[in-house]
């Protein structure tokens, strides 16, 4: 054992599906067609306007460090997003603007956990969520969801699962891998428990606008004094321009202003101007077509994997993901994603990434292909598990 | 006190060198002219090829995440990078892309620090890198450096000062705020002694390529087991894309592709692209002109600051700063930069804000403005100081 790595890296598990797509690429380098549903990216462009924009800033611009919260006019434009989309007023000077999602974790968690807290999370859970955590070398209280409760902490198991050093909760809604949606009323009353728990509550809200019922509320709309945690990711489309945000309890506002001049310095300038284009009522409307075509996505893959054979107690509301029971054809997911890969050039996202919680029997499709590819992918599935 | 503030916050202390630029932002918006001598950031343009590349991206590409790590041609690049620039050979696989120099410290202390360490660093020094290692809830053992040693840690001081939870030595080279750098030789003594002692080396390069006199060796040149923290911000002139590289031991680079895959996802895809075109011939031409020019500001700054009185020990031969002595006119820095605004609108940072070590007897200027903003910078100067 090398002296000199953290005790840290012991509980930051490497994700399996790393080792499927290295595999994947191997594939492909050899000729073979491999069809990507393992993938947490839209495989749309970034829109058109925000594209432009980011176009006129490189010819106009000059790309200096920005404030480390951000450049003012974005934070402003965040808030009229939720003063229109939530009805929602918060103040600007409470959005903090990240390095994507990733980085507005760093802050919320940076800022709030110490050593031996405890953040309880639901399981299955993007397993990024967790190693946050682990990364200030506080634990992961992870609780097992079933469909009873939509795949989601609630109230009743938030006070159930309480124990003397957990120190807050984190809901993540719609939710990967599942898809799931907390409703706004449980969300509300799951706030409250925490609170008079005396927690803090984590909203991680990065697939919100990726939604095909009810729309969710944010967490503000009940409680104003919360972590929000948000992305231009996938709504907006903005994957590898690393941008996205954090909305912090008032408490916070000053503590988390110096933790983010101290380890970002502030997030990438071009990014910062292109998404400033993110909320225009055109770009907006390219967005919710997209919104829709993933909707029809979800209703096409969800309808076969169910003719297929799969096993799916709720159909996902939102993100881009259908969690599956595959125990039907294997109860070891992960040997199921491998042989699926090596013999039919399909790569899926095993349970095991997500959890503990029945991992070995679920798979995560991503619907991030087009419906002529995920046809081509169910035809090679239907042969996979009749063969 | 609000019990979900973390501990380390209380570790983090803000910079004040902010309160100065944000009152200096104040009297800008009542029309007053600002010289800003305080900001740690080019004033030259992104690079003209740079900015091509990245318009090409725009047009062509798409702004997906990359691998963890970054992209490979880039990774490849740096090698090379080192190879003709150091004369060192580096395995691609151990350079890791990072959202700047900040990205390359949270995996470069969040893969080998535990709480309750301790890493060496020299007093004076730039306020992050200390900040990075309490991010970590470990502790920043400052050791107060002079001329003696040219502002840097060596051999000597690090034996002397080494202590049971000493687990690693940072030297920068050239340093934030001295511009001071450590000799070839030195820097090889000082790792050799940091191995004897079973530590880790970081060796913080950011402003390499910002060097007026002999250049500096990578630490890589005489320890290839190290840690290697640089940037593109600096001589690359890329600061607000947000772009940096980590090298890392063998035995870290596992554990690090991990982390990077858990808090970034990826670094900009933009960035990256922008940044493949820094290696060419024309730019690394034009970033040698820019060097030039910075060499030349730092000597007529230099000059004029001994001739007003300021006591500078030794030239600084890197970096665009000058830590100068200001004990003649003042025995408070904070107080004696306030002043200096309020009354001629010229911002310098005070050297309170880089450590404890004679902190309130220096100021840091920054060359980032031209020369004949700072002439008039001088005037004021000299102005305020016979008042």
């Amino acid at each position: 054992m090398n002296l000199h790595i953290a005790q840290r890296m012991h509980n930051i598990k490497p994700f399996i599906v790393m080792e499927l797509l290295q595999r994947a690429q191997q594939l492909q380098a050899q000729g073979r067609d491999v069809i990507h549903m393992e993938i947490g990216e839209p495989d749309f462009a970034t829109p058109p306007l925000v594209q432009a924009a980011a176009a006129k800033f490189l010819q106009q611009g000059d790309a200096k460090y920005t404030a480390a919260a951000g450049l003012p006019e974005l934070r402003a434009a965040i808030a009229a997003y939720y003063r229109q989309n939530y009805g929602v007023a918060v103040d600007a000077g409470r959005i903090f603007i990240t390095p994507g999602a990733s980085g507005a974790f760093l802050l919320a968690f940076g800022s709030s956990l110490n050593p031996g807290q405890a953040v309880m999370m639901a399981d299955p859970c993007y397993p990024c969520n967790a190693n946050f955590v682990q990364l200030f070398n506080a634990e992961t209280q992870l609780v097992a969801v079933d469909p009873a409760t939509n795949y989601q902490l609630d109230a009743g198991l938030i006070a159930q699962n309480w124990r003397a050093n957990t120190s807050g909760v984190l809901i993540a809604s719609p939710a990967n891998p599942t898809g799931s949606l907390l409703s706004n009323t449980a969300l509300a009353a799951a706030i409250d428990q925490v609170q008079a728990l005396g927690g803090c509550f984590y909203a991680d809200e990065i697939y919100h606008g990726l939604d095909y019922a009810e729309p969710p509320a944010t967490a503000l709309a009940s409680h104003d004094q919360v972590f929000v945690i948000n992305s231009f990711s996938k709504f907006f489309g903005m994957t590898g321009w690393r941008i996205g945000w954090l909305i912090v309890p008032d408490s916070h506002v000053a503590v988390v202003e110096r933790l983010a001049q101290n380890i970002f310095i502030s997030t990438s300038s071009q990014a910062q101007y292109a998404a400033l284009a993110s909320f225009s009522a055109e770009n907006m409307t390219e967005l919710r077509r997209r919104r829709d075509e993933f909707k029809i996505r979800r209703d096409y893959l969800y309808e076969n994997l169910l003719r297929l054979g799969f096993k799916i107690t709720a159909k996902p509301e939102g993100a881009f993901y259908i969690y599956a029971d595959c125990s039907t054809f294997s109860q070891n997911s992960y040997q199921f994603a491998k042989d699926l890969l090596e013999a039919e050039g399909v790569a899926v996202t095993p349970g095991t990434d997500f959890g503990y919680n029945g991992a070995d029997k679920h798979i995560r499709f991503a619907y991030t292909a087009s419906i002529p590819r995920m046809a081509e992918a169910l035809t090679r599935l239907e042969r996979f598990i009749c063969r």
